[in-house]
């Protein structure tokens, strides 16, 4: 692997757009945000909306474009969602049609995009203060289950909770929750923590997505509401277009990590 | 003054709809959050409801309902927000046409009601550390003024953010920052403290809403977003029909305020 220099979220997501970057975005623009992208056609975006707003662990709102608009004025003025992310997943009626690196073809003037909060941030804020993530140390990616606890419907916009899952040392709780908690947008505390049953998960070894992770003997799991519960809502409800960053492919926002932290907000509007 | 004792929120929304309670809401059902009510047709929602993401401190979304239905089944599921607050204002137009203490003579089948934080709860949680809040010593409504910040716009909704203000000493500052940015649905951290001049307020005596309170030779002035902000921007907006709680007369919701503390949202989804 070659080192490269830290960019900023602007020069990577020129050279994603160039296309000179097609893969995840992990380490891209250190200390920046990224997130979770869902387009869906305006008639659909009212209760798509009001998912999130029920369900705001796993699905929090940072930004919504304009009617038409690819371009998340908040988050990143300049950037192009059409362009800027490196992969994308498109679906047609709930069915996977295609895994573009550019969705300019599919673009329509009533289509609505979405940026909700990642994990990443959160994952930052506990390294920094010391707490070794898990996943990251064994190389693998975050784990991911399906739980028995249902989200609050909106509309055709109904399913289950998905959860991504960090061990840690019963020691670290005190910290990983109030860090955690202290980024809402991020997925913000943990939804639970502990016998993994009590979730409908009956084995840790098999995620429904990404990998398995390694608990210590000393560890405990602690389950975070995941991204993946709206695009896994979002896709059965069957709508006309429905187009989601690829896992792993997410956005670069402009907005450092540090922005998220409520502890931080004071004096911004 | 009679005192009552403490009554349930439930038994409160039914004394409300009985037309036994037509005042301000203020100290009823204690240690229960209020919220801010506005009712818009669903062709002006979406872009009601980008205004709300775009300005989340001013705000907070906690509950949208469906379209038509009067039920917000997270906050409360047996209320009818038809009946159940003391009073209202109804705009045609952005035009003021009555005050009436129930809407169900104008509810219609396409309207989408939102319920929005309210500061009681952070004043709550303030007021539970020891930090006293100057106008309820003084006896008074707090002071709101319209800055020269402006929101950011969405679609039709635009104006600018309007602040309530709270005098605090500074060694009061980590505390008063600390306690209500826990509370992100409920404002938040301050969006600014000191020189009213900075965010275009000439006068503190001069509220634009509410009443002046007295500032101490030892406090500095504490400024909020404020939940008169979106009511003022909706009727700017002129849709067709637009209905909001009257100043004061809150919907008092089933959910403590401590649920809103993101300290305490471990293990809740």
């Amino acid at each position: 692997m070659t080192l490269r220099a830290a960019q900023t979220p602007a020069a990577e997501r020129l050279r994603i757009r160039a296309g000179e970057h097609t893969g995840p975005t992990s380490g891209l623009a250190p200390g920046f945000a990224q997130a979770n992208l869902a387009i869906l056609p305006a008639d659909d975006s009212l209760d798509f909306l009001r998912f999130c707003v029920r369900n705001p662990k796993p699905c929090p709102l940072l930004e919504v474009t304009d009617r038409g608009s690819p371009h998340p004025t908040a988050l990143a003025p300049d950037a192009d969602l059409r362009t800027d992310l490196p992969r994308y997943r498109v679906f047609r009626d709930g069915q996977l049609i295609s895994e573009p690196t550019d969705i300019t073809d599919y673009w329509r003037a009533d289509l609505v995009a979405f940026l909700l909060g990642c994990s990443f941030t959160f994952e930052w804020a506990l390294a920094a203060a010391g707490l070794p993530i898990a996943h990251q140390v064994q190389g693998v990616n975050v784990p991911m289950y399906v739980t028995n606890r249902r989200c609050s419907p909106a509309g055709a916009f109904d399913g289950p909770l998905v959860v991504s899952m960090r061990p840690f040392p019963p020691d670290a709780f005190p910290q990983v929750i109030e860090i955690s908690a202290r980024f809402p947008v991020m997925h913000g505390a943990p939804v639970h923590i502990g016998d993994p049953t009590e979730i409908g998960i009956d084995d840790l070894a098999a995620p429904d997505f990404g990998d398995a992770v390694r608990v210590g003997v000393d560890e405990v799991p602690v389950f975070w509401a995941c991204g993946v519960t709206p695009q896994a809502v979002a896709i059965e409800a069957r709508p006309s277009l429905a187009i989601f960053h690829a896992p792993g492919h997410m956005f670069v926002t402009d907005r450092r990590h540090v922005d998220f932290d409520i502890k931080e907000s004071h004096d911004r509007p």
